[in-house]
């Protein structure tokens, strides 16, 4: 029935959101129906239009809508250290940090068998061959510190030390502001290995 | 720039549906654009139906696409019996009990003076006029069992006692299932005011 599709097709659709369950589901479509029409509209019109208009840039892979985005045709920037990232919001985070100045390859997700995704799906070709451009000297990379981030950056570490590419890692430890106490002693045991002269 | 707006104005718009914060915002946006783009422009198209589409039910204010809604049409039930809820979810887990033919009115809401929710926003009018039609013989308030839900069956209690109409509350007590000693004790106490021969 009609009635019921617009409805039901809302929470069908709603579930397509990532950690969004039939639950989650219908508590948001009743909001919006009942409290924010408004933004239900625009919501569709913003989907809409990233759909319609984000691609990915030809350099470095983040989301753009030019082809080529604003980070990498930045002159300002030091294009000889390339820092590897997973996603646009890691991007974001080392950005924020004001603590580098080169440019980025985003891999748009990270190597991961269980889910299927293998060095294809993050785009490591593209990245050997700006890495082996002449211009970048130094590859950081800077995924996850997870099981798959640092599988990921294992097999990065392989393919572009192959061709002769400097790579370095971001630096294990202990976390700025924290006590001993209640970080965990994998932590612990990183840093005691990675100690550096004081 | 355009460049980022279209991104930006999608995690500023998913930040519209209720409990979700700029992070999850982010998430959604950038696995929508990666993984889901199909689901994307689907969740779009059925933001807009719904909105365009669905309104609320002439004589139970549930959601509804024709003036009056499936449930209230259905002859076959006990349109004697009118049981007051809080939400279509509400609605539908009464439904699925079996336990109920009558038929519904939903408040779309609950009393609520912090959130700025009166007797108005809970179509409390509407109600009154419902259940003095001569029809109506009995008001089963299914609010939930929270304080607003309990503060808001109190309201209707006294409106409609005040116009003879016979109000029942669903029963309070130990839910199916459990064991005593995880039951909590404000349960268990009106358990025990509204014990029944056996």
């Amino acid at each position: 029935m009609a009635a019921v599709s617009a409805l039901d097709g809302l929470i069908h659709a709603l579930r397509r959101l990532p950690g969004v369950g039939v639950k989650t589901a219908s508590r948001m479509a009743y909001h919006m129906l009942q409290h924010d029409r408004e933004g239900a509209q625009l919501l569709s019109q913003a989907l809409h239009e990233a759909v319609g208009q984000v691609r990915h840039c030809e350099l470095c892979h983040t989301f753009t809508i030019p082809s080529i985005c604003d980070t990498c045709l930045d002159d300002s920037r030091d294009n000889a250290r390339l820092c590897v990232v997973e996603t646009p919001a890691d991007q974001s985070a080392i950005e924020r940090t004001a603590a580098f100045k080169g440019l980025y390859f985003v891999l748009m997700g990270r190597i991961s068998p269980l889910d299927g995704f293998g060095p294809k799906d993050i785009g490591l070709e593209k990245l050997i061959d700006r890495a082996s451009d002449g211009v970048v000297q130094e590859v950081i990379l800077a995924t996850n510190f997870t099981a798959e981030g640092e599988a990921t950056a294992h097999v990065l570490t392989e393919a572009l030390k192959k061709r002769g590419v400097q790579v370095t890692r971001l630096a294990r430890g202990v976390p700025v502001g924290s006590e001993l106490e209640y970080v965990d002693l994998g932590t612990i045991a990183h840093a005691m290995v990675d100690r550096r002269n004081a």
